[in-house]
């Protein structure tokens, strides 16, 4: 991922533009055939630190690549070169180009770990556990749900990024404030179509950045979503409940002074890098009200969370693997289901006193004296129907029917 | 819009999903017929201060409005009622309902800002004026293009903002942790369907949060692409500019100390308000990592921002409509134009520099000079070139094509 | 709380303002004797519907403010009322004396809940728990020690509140501008002494806005410290840890499905509330950065959060003072901490182990493998020696420095 | 600033911790004299890569760490090295070092920034230009002015960095969770004078959150002033505006495609950098809220804000520096100026008429009338009180006492 904003693949991705823009015009007959063969084989030959070189007097990085290019493919040939173009041209639409590979990475990954937790799902579908709201035992659940419903959230997501994705997949080469000043229509559209670009409809100098402010609010929704799986994990780690552990790999410490400790520090460093992602997404909502036909201040925004948000969610994507590979103690599970068997009937023997005739209000009293004096609802339920309240397979009837929608 | 959201309505909802639910039952024969229409007749009845009353000793909201409803319908029918189902799948269906209430309104101010723009960008397509990079002259574009780069914008935001209702329209029935303990699917089905809501594929014992901090992120984009034309007119309105000013009624009062004053305040105020959407997004993000099978915590954010993000929002688009009552000083704008024509120039003459055979680096030069003596440039183009480079007609060839195609 | 917030309150501040000014004026023989009484005697008479009637026509609210003054004071007294002034110079100035009335509500409750706090730290100094860090058993520690750290906490943010809040008492009469233009420093001087606020050493047409965006920074702090509070609490009730419950009232009610249930909503709600107050102060940061010598747009976002942030944190920390009254579980405490006696032993041993000449490594090692075979370490430990490592009193000897400190 | 964070000087920083430890040790006879000396001899020959090869195996840094300063202090050494400490001990010990390294810079080019703007609102106390407020012009004032109200925010925020910075310089070294359960409070006492910081007087395992958090936030503050100032030096530059421009050095570019641009690159790029100073302060908010005694989900925020954001900071304050390099147009700015003089002077005439006897609104409506029609006025005042209307020199007479009070 890293390699997607280098400066190198910045000024090659650059180079890309131009040289699609040759292309277009040498087939419409504006440039000479040989141009864009030479900005062809410009590729591969830029040197970065020429161009730092340049944009030291320049103060302008365009400006300073065009330099440099001129010592690759000559003067002549660069007189074709940036025709009618504005730098933003350049700019914004290699930014959709690096966006793009940025995405793909962090397509790939979400779908593994889509993946991963399908698996896990599928696997523990069966596996009966508490389940917990309030972070109080409220009624049987299992494994597989929690994995299902982590998996249809991240499809969700999943979705909402291919859709935001698809909203960035836009390019301009429509000139200085976006009419065509010095540049034809028709250009911008072949030479889009040979990067696979949409053309914007209706750009100023730049792409309008509400396209950019959406793609890093679901890079943002993502990561809480791994947030939100990461924090199941911790719950479920601590001590008291002991359910579901990280990967503890060998010759792995927990505590420089507590050698007894195994923590849950994954799920901590993801839940702590859940706050970055939301941060990184508020900084480009305030990109979208620029000056005019624009003003550069998103620039500055934008150097450092393209990079900073897209590496960091794939880490974060990456990272969550480990939910393929938690450590299960089913045994521990079914303690703590025991422990709360009785507890969590009240909502069945509660529904089972008004089904005999018992107004709301009093199978309710009922239910939560009998938590603590279990005897007083045999004077209102016959042994059959109290042990058929204590009976949970009901809870779990369901199971497969929400895994098929899943 | 406040309606939406009055406590009367919210328990005329909550009244709607459990009339839905007795209803699917008694089409399933699980119920007596005529609970139903018990519940039906309910409706209307409602007194929120009684169930304020019971909630002072509940501490519960849904069982407050439960004893409430057995005051209207009686013990015997409220055997039946909210049977198999837990506090959530009343108010999150509920919460569906009532966010689709409000989507609805904010979607048709929105429809209606859009009519308002669109009839501006077709208006004003070919008024010419100087476009501005940087909050500088840059080149000659059209008042119409403006408004027509906001209307794609908006466009693009109506349309995010219909997929994220849509994801929005999501109830459960399924009970304490989402997996049908003591109720069927078939009656979630069934009743969901009268209330014209689809069913959560995996609820936990709510319906995943992940839908409503991307709704309430579409809201806040929304926002944004209000505080961008409010940003435009704000600086067309400058002393300076005076390009496009607000309306200003008659009577209205621009300062208390200085009668000269008319001051573009709604657009400031929309700027202001921006700000304040961008919050309410932020506080919606935090809500998805709830602990296992929920916890409660989401529920003090909503109660604040699901009216005030909402109302806000509605009354922004609804302020906003003022972009349609305008008033150009045409006189200005032309006289801006000109006051910038020959600097503008310079794009034109550093083209045609190079298209007589200049390399691009001396060409560049010549026409930063050319800006502070104009004579230089004589010595490399006739006169006709150089006055072809002084016309803007070619910026303003591809108007058309562009308006048609937002 | 609410009523300092009132649009009454709002308007008879403003009245405060105009009266401290006219009174100095006054004494300086600029104004007749008899203007400072005349308004004196317009307190209590003023009309907010008549003001609103007014600002639906001059769309400016202190221009409407003063034609109702001249329908309660007479024309001819008007004539030296606001006199030199801009809206600004009331507005802000009895802004700062709303956000001193609210602050000094928010600053009381602060020490209602320090004092509580306070309290439980003495009263449960010596309860010993087993303190935890990333969820799991580590070392012992108390309860008292607890609260200890939150009252530290809290503290600091009192001082923060403390700090802030004078930042903020500052008024400004010093017209439109902020250069006395029309009026002398001299009178601004007399008036805010009167209203005992400092002179903003340099305003533009307002008071600068790094004032208010850093005391709501510090609403969000001590919301944030809540949220720490709270947080501990719903941990520490959880059904299988059980150690501190929030207080449940006679005939409350845990949940409509779960008769069984006693959750945390209080705790669970404050941490709600913590993320719509860390908006609320987002929301303020963006109005520092005004344009020239004012622009409007702040206005906007503070009619909104002046009054919720303060509400609400004054809410939050009168519904945190339950902290007081929590149910303490000593016997489940006293359990959990057995529970882990041995376990927790491990830092001592580790460290005796060394102590006895063994390398670190290789008493890391002992120690780690102690856990699942005690008997391992008795090869290495005199029953005396490994007995006092599970003696725990080292762990409580310096609480009383602790609490002493704080 | 960059080597404040690098790898390197924290492992040296861990160290000058350890050695601190170990001193404090042997002074009281608990550790052989010789061994301050062994560690205080490794500093420097510390090899991060070394460290970066253990973590791979025990995932877990201190004891890295550790393991690779017994490579380079022996064995036997090492048994009296992080004796009763917790990796936090030394951790956050260390990031309160590492803080306040940073934070001597970020403070020092603070002061350099405020010595630059000191300077220039004594030259330019006097220079005259219009006042705006809501982008209009509003009254006269001076460009010193305009500096002095920057001075004044920049040493505010300059004292909230003191404050914060004070706050910060807070070590701990009281063991697992902070109750010194196998060290003295005597030990940290001395270890903490010697690193010359102050001891956490309740601390969990770490130190508490808030006081970052409140440092970061402070840090945002001192962005969105920068963005202040860079925000005004953009409407300055405005090409109708055209008062300030930024300088531009010889050889610097302005477009690629219109070589007439000169564009305010350094504000507009300070006033984007400002956003992402916002979302690094939010991330540290929600650090605050750890679980029971710490959990370590803050580590992973603070590994990237808190060199991103000194780092950043740094860089703002310094390239501010240009504030001291401006071009300041003083043609222009007294055009400007008196193209507004007749329209500025309304608020004079506003006084002037109602000091004749006219009322409130009737001197409103003539003022309002009068920038119609000027005549209008010559009814009811005389030619001298018309021109002494004009004359803005009182807008002048107390800047000399705004300047000395900043």
């Amino acid at each position: 991922m890293t390699a997607v904003w280098t400066d190198k693949k910045k000024f090659e991705t650059w180079l890309g533009v131009e040289y699609a823009v040759v292309k277009a015009m040498a087939e419409r007959g504006l440039v000479p055939d040989n141009v864009p063969a030479l900005l062809y084989e410009a590729n591969g030959k830029m040197d970065p630190k020429r161009i730092a070189f340049f944009e030291e007097e320049t103060k302008h990085d365009v400006i300073a690549f065009l330099r440099h290019l001129e010592e690759l493919v000559g003067t002549e040939a660069m007189r074709y070169v940036h025709m009618g173009l504005t730098s933003s041209d350049v700019c914004d639409t290699a930014f959709a180009m690096q966006l793009r590979s940025a995405n793909m990475i962090v397509h790939t990954s979400a779908l593994q770990l889509d993946q991963v937790i399908h698996t896990q799902a599928i696997k523990y579908k069966d596996l009966r556990m508490i389940g917990r709201t309030h972070g109080m035992h409220a009624e049987p659940t299992t494994l597989g749900l929690v994995f299902a419903s982590w998996l249809a959230e991240l499809g969700r997501n999943i979705e909402r990024l291919r859709i935001a994705a698809d909203d960035l997949a836009f390019g301009k080469l429509s000139g200085a404030v976006g009419n065509y000043g010095n540049i034809d229509p028709e250009i911008e559209r072949l030479a889009l179509e040979m990067l696979d670009l949409n053309v914007e409809p209706c750009a100023t100098q730049v792409v309008p950045r509400d396209r950019h402010a959406a793609y890093f609010n679901v890079l943002s929704l993502i990561a809480s979503t791994i947030e939100r799986m990461a924090l199941q994990v911790r719950h479920w780690q601590r001590s008291e409940v002991d359910e579901v552990r990280e990967p503890f790999s060998l010759g792995q410490k927990g505590s420089s002074a507590m050698p007894h400790k195994r923590n849950p520090i994954l799920s901590e460093n993801l839940c702590g890098l859940s706050r970055v992602m939301r941060g990184y997404a508020s900084m480009a909502q305030e990109d979208i009200a620029l000056w005019h036909e624009r003003d550069i201040s998103h620039s500055s925004v934008e150097r450092i969370i393209a990079p900073d948000a897209t590496i960091l969610l794939d880490f974060m994507l990456s990272r969550a693997l480990y939910l393929g590979k938690l450590d299960i103690n089913e045994h521990k599970i079914d303690q703590n289901l025991k422990l709360s068997r009785t507890n969590t009937a009240s909502s069945n023997i509660f529904l089972a006193l008004m089904q005999k005739g018992h107004s709301r209000e009093k199978a309710y009293e009922i239910a939560q004296e009998w938590r603590t004096v279990p005897e007083v609802v045999l004077q209102f339920l016959s042994d059959e129907e109290y042990n058929k309240c204590l009976d949970f397979e009901r809870h779990l009837a369901h199971v497969d029917t929400i895994i098929d929608r899943v």
